[in-house]
């Protein structure tokens, strides 16, 4: 292998053994050690590529807000309706979540910064945000049932994600969290939605309690 | 004042400026020198009634063990029918949970220790079981829609409470957490009840966005 592939293949091996620690236990209960041992690493090694543990800490943070980016523009980009839009990015994420520790990892740090303390949850004001104005686009085609706050149901719809992610990561590793967020959106939308409503788009319809 | 009523003023002094330090910063940045500032005690004063701060940290926990037990007790034994049961308990702790910070930093202190770390969350598995077992009575009576699972709704119901929990105390000290969490039983109620369904009780009536 050449020696910048080989570089490359022990950054991502130390950002990924760093993230099965932060994801498992946190920011703070993580260890060096840990992830060295995990990674089969020397400190050397390690001290090559980042300068302290919150530097890889922030290097997962960061490829998360990139991923997150991503993955904003590409269902704005698919030209769906915005509640089909919403569902499928909710979807997603909760796939790409269960799927992916390095993601799940980069996530939960952030969120732990943001949400454990007094402050402004930055990441989850813009989410609710970002919803809202989805929700409020539906709302403006008639997608909405009369009546409902756009805001509202953002608040409840990423405060259910939050919590069900916090749950499904300490009993399942977030592998169920792709089922517990499909509950979420199967036992919110139908409240919200007009009877003309009808998910557009790849992923599969959730089942409507309600029928239209 | 007598000096056993000293003691116990004391010890509630204690008590409570923990709460206030532990409901903002979590356990481990939490300091025993910002305890005593705030409540206006020496350390000799501190240790006469806790041998250290993992102990306060303890009582605050058992404390909101406590409430909740008497809480579950107080809406089982008022003979209402189940969803209005489980309404009112959810919308009890809501605003007991804003207006005290003793059983708020009991409740952040038992949450963070139980779902930051991979392990069992006893006290949210035990509230989804109670939601559930609520859910499925309500279930034999008639009061859902037919094929409404009652695990997936308390899963959801618990979820997103918790996570509501988590943005309110974090940009409100929980001030706004009663109103989240009518906001989701309002928006999740009207997907799971049966048409026939009225909330009894002395708690106000939610709006409806889907009229039965």
């Amino acid at each position: 292998m050449p020696q910048q592939d080989r570089a490359y293949a022990t950054r991502e091996a130390i950002l990924r053994a760093a993230a099965e620690e932060f994801d498992r236990l946190g920011y703070d209960r993580t260890s060096l050690t840990a992830v060295l041992a995990r990674a089969g690493l020397t400190k050397g090694a390690f001290y090559f590529h980042f300068p302290s543990k919150e530097a890889v800490a922030v290097a997962l943070v960061e490829r998360q807000s990139e991923f997150w980016a991503e993955v904003r523009e590409s269902w704005r980009a698919r030209g769906l309706d915005p509640l089909s839009a919403l569902h499928g990015m909710f979807v997603e994420s909760a796939d790409r979540m269960a799927a992916d520790v390095v993601l799940r990892a980069g996530v939960r740090l952030n969120a732990d910064r943001e949400i454990g303390y007094p402050g402004v949850p930055t990441s989850h004001v813009m989410w609710e945000k970002l919803v809202a104005t989805y929700l409020a686009e539906a709302g403006e085609r008639g997608d909405l049932l009369p009546g409902v706050d756009p805001d509202a149901v953002a608040r409840t719809l990423c405060g259910a994600t939050l919590g069900a992610r916090l749950i499904s990561s300490a009993t399942t590793s977030c592998a169920d969290f792709p089922d517990r967020v499909r509950e979420v959106l199967r036992h919110v939308l139908p409240c919200v939605t007009a009877a003309g409503w009808k998910l557009s788009g790849s992923h599969k319809v959730p089942e409507r309690l309600v029928e239209p």
